[in-house]
């Protein structure tokens, strides 16, 4: 990539007709490129946005403080705490185009239901006995299942416990608010279905292996499977270092298994600006430094490790988050074996021809 | 749809020049459209095959006496006795773009490898105890199970046990023939693994709902899951009956549940010129009267019942095959609940964009 | 590609037992797979077409002798003489999947309007002054010009002078016959507008690079456009010439110059079964010899050369026409420029993934 | 849609505990869902960005200012000067997606080469003698022609005349910056190639309707064609209203003709996030007040109207340019005939699934 040039640039001499013209401009609703390429055009992203950690142990106690101190109901809509980027002016923007927020609902509490045009899953690091109902279909949520309320389908969740729970939200929000495209609407103030079944109407329906019914033969913009297991995810990672193991093409790379979430109808992303994976990385790996265009947040599911981004290394444990923004290099370093789930907005890269990626070849 | 008219024709007068630029035609390799068109161009399609049963209880012992009489072996490659159809004149064409065939294979025998541009697969009604192995996979075949083996995959059959075991084959072969696609190349002659695991490694890597190794996202022109385990097939069928009960939609029509067997990359057809099925209908059941453009074969898997082909009836029992050629209509009454396996030609039909379907409203 | 072996086959012994079993596969409709799989799978595609010229100077003739002798009307439909293939039987199919014909008509005669679900395409070699209407649009034949009438919209034919006329029809009605998906609807006797329009109404909307109407924006399974024009063909080829002159990347080989017709709607073949493409090769140019899954037709427009079909050579001169059967090998050498009209069975063969090309590196 | 509730909601007491929860979010970089639910996700789409007129008669005579004080060579790139929607803060953001500015060239002047991720056209509405080089193939602009410059080509222009010439820029500068996909890197400091040649090499390649080159099979994610000239635009328009006086389905709604540019080899639009369309209405044609998720700007080429954008109406004349922001109503009348050029950021919510119209059957 070559270097922007400081030097022999072509610059207009400084007079009284140039800032005359400059404040005629502004009179117009006018700007020249040639003062702001540089920011505007950079060589490379250069995000505003900067890498961050949040630890677990400090958000946790943070959403039981907000338990007790905040209803969760009508208008505030849900008991969610954002992550807000450093370096992006004090918005819950966990990235340019992401939310990332942890939800809490305590025992017996519901959270109403409404729609959205805005992308949403759920991801359970720990804890059960929510219910999130989506259109209508009572979906439960357990440690290590992947939730998903595509836009526009009414969800509301209920705690069906003495106990309360914490769970990871993520959303496109950023990305719709800075592009006006959301719509909202209010739903039932209460869940529309309190029924506790094991599996939602859409995994009786949905939820075997290359299996599609006949009723549903048109493909849908995002998934029809509202609930990816923690069983299925644990087992496919599981399989897969076996395979490897056994000398057969199955990872991504020497000791890290990966799944990617998809709609089943497609094969592709679960929804249209939002993607999903899990990894699991056995002790000692390290994967290579990478840069993306795009940005991801990543969750430690179990175990611990080192997340080296733009150099600086960090130790993570379990619940602990973190964004990597656009551009940033990233590695992952296993001291146990590490489980991850990551999301990013890679599919808004892709069907815009924005994707690219460059590996650096050395380790980290 | 308009019938032929057959008056107020404009024919050629039968002279002497006639014939002679006739006998021109000929020498030249030449035909005229005019004296063919009614038969080359019917109103609706006009299929040579003809409906027809293929009752288990005659088959099988047919395939049991091969087995003493015929060996199996690098030449002959299988003990495979094709369903031949009565209108298509003695070839081993079940329909004019389809082969079926009984296939089977003795105590500890084995069908060497080799691989064909054909698209084949199998399906099991009856035993267990056979692996075929496909790219150097070793799939179990059990009852229930659908098989795969895509065009150019290398694949050959052992039975791990001391009782033989029979099967379905499919494949386009007419299809293959007819328009001169075909490519063979022999294998090994013997099966390059005799392991006999219970799920082969595409399943490992493969079977769940919704997963998608990241190692794998190159999507496929055939499925990479070489079987379809009975265990979901019949699980997916029955969860789409309760909801029927439960007032949800999941069945294709009232106590009629089915599903499609698709590649899990694009959620679309296992392979490209061949669709499969699975079908459940409750006891009483009867579907409507239906015409398709192309081809398809059914199999009994359990339970009983009655085919309508064009009006006429036949009582089904467990194993029974029976054809329906293009444009036939057909319907099926449940008198127990009836399981019935289904395979065609329709992703022929639907991308090349000659799928038609009409349907009767009376029953039958 | 592995030879099929010859020696060393598991065949079983020809005994009374074996006999019996035989006879009573016929009884039971069946046909073993070991006694036909010589035939059915061979190691390469084995058609039964050959390679075949017509001569366009014996081809017209008989058309002429054909105007005088048979009328054109209701009934007969098309004054059209097909090109039957000798390895075919006598049936007017130029290859298993195509059909190619001589069509004549004479001073202000009428070929009356139906349709079918057969996909066709009219090309001229020569001639003019006949339109031939579609689904109601008038359009204009002049020499040069590629006209489409895809499957199951109505048209008929008119011509307009004092002159008789002829050109080509290529059709599917082989692969349409043989997997049955054929319908067939007469329309009016008479074409339902005898306008001379120069421009039609498909290419008033449709012929501007890379403009789509607005109100025009579902994609089209067959191209919008009625009349691809030899102005345009023309001038494209001549441009590939040209820009190869300047050391641009343009045609497909030295001094090769081609187009492929297409649905503008989509970018991808004019109709699902046929494919049109139109080639300009320099004087001296020699194609390296190919084989590809597949059958086409080819028709000399202007200039000489020689076909090499399966290493035979012959002699070329404007309007011949041959037929190349799969994986037949084919090499064109031009003696003067030479522009050829091509049609064939590709989006067959690759929607269904049966494609494979081979090219002797070796020229000729 | 329903409005966003006020009364009833569900807020948090105001204690020194929240206060306290609120500061101890600050710290940990976060932020609560349930204070911001409504600015981030309205009800519907509520841009920042407003409507806003441009007038080219004061437009054009400050480029005209800044052709005679600021250089362009390498270093500012470009002497264009940016649309700033007067609700986004002073960038040169025409709205969050979109940028547009005027550029302006004096006589013989070069602007530098260089290329970017961002997606960039120009349009002409007056003037002529610049040519653009785009990845080394000379373009030339005229009035009424689009010229592309999709991302990552290199591109510079040069003014082959004595005379000035200014054209309006469109690109996706805001949604790259916002994003952070943006790359840039310097090419030559001339333009590669001075040659004049009337059309591209592009042109000569593809500027043919529904012909490709056979050496160009792979679909491209931007047009192959660099220039879509005025000469088709006008006869594609002008033929739509002749067609409607036939009584032919041509046109968008009555009196109105428009044509979308598309990629030949797909038929979609020219670049992953920009649609340019052309509009062409008859004197005293009014279009329905319409709602569109995403925002446009138009361009008067020609003619005389009034634009009513949330139903303030103004003038326009030849040169106006205009911005509708997301969600925000919008109708043309026309005065004289009026010929209006678009371009949108409708790709992004398409292919984002973000896309929703709402058209006002009242008029205005």
């Amino acid at each position: 990539m070559t270097e922007m040039a400081s030097s022999n640039v072509a610059k207009p001499e400084d007079t009284a007709e140039l800032r005359q013209l400059y404040a005629d401009f502004d009179a117009e609703h006018l700007k020249p490129l040639w003062t702001q390429i540089d920011d505007l055009m950079p060589a490379v992203p250069n995000p505003k946005a900067v890498p961050h950690i949040w630890k677990w142990s400090r958000l946790f106690p943070l959403a039981e403080r907000s338990g007790e101190l905040v209803p969760v109901g009508r208008g505030g809509e849900r008991r969610a705490i954002g992550l807000a980027n450093p370096g992006l002016g004090g918005r819950a923007y966990v990235s340019p185009t992401l939310w990332a927020a942890i939800q809490y609902l305590g025992p017996h509490e519901t959270a109403p239901e409404h729609r959205h045009a805005q992308n949403a899953f759920r991801f359970v690091v720990e804890g059960e006995g929510v219910w999130t109902v989506v259109n209508g279909d009572p979906v439960r949520m357990s440690r290590g299942d992947l939730l998903l309320t595509p836009g526009w389908h009414f969800h509301g969740h209920h705690n069906d416990t003495d106990a309360s729970m914490a769970w990871i939200d993520g959303l496109d929000i950023p990305f719709s608010y800075q592009n006006d495209v959301g719509f909202f609407e209010f739903g039932s103030d209460r869940v529309t279905d309190y029924a506790t079944p094991q599996f939602s109407r859409g995994e009786r329906l949905w939820a075997y292996p290359g299996l599609r019914p006949l009723s549903q033969l048109n493909d849908t913009v995002s998934t029809p499977l509202g609930a990816y297991r923690w069983e299925f995810t644990d087992r496919a990672l599981e399989e897969q270092l076996l395979l490897e193991d056994e000398g057969q093409p199955a990872t991504v790379e020497q000791g890290h298994a990966a799944i990617r979430y998809v709609n089943p109808t497609t094969g592709g992303d679960v929804m249209p600006t939002i993607r999903a994976e899990f990894h699991r990385m056995r002790p000692g790996v390290v994967s290579p430094a990478r840069r993306e265009v795009g940005s991801s947040v990543f969750q430690v599911f179990e175990g611990s490790g080192v997340v080296a981004l733009n150099g600086a290394e960090t130790k993570l444990e379990k619940g602990d988050l973190f964004v990597v923004p656009s551009w940033v290099p990233w590695s992952l370093q296993a001291e146990t074996q590490l489980d991850v789930f990551r999301f990013s907005d890679a599919p808004i890269m892709e069907r815009l021809n924005f994707a690219r990626t460059q590996i650096d070849e050395r380790r980290r």
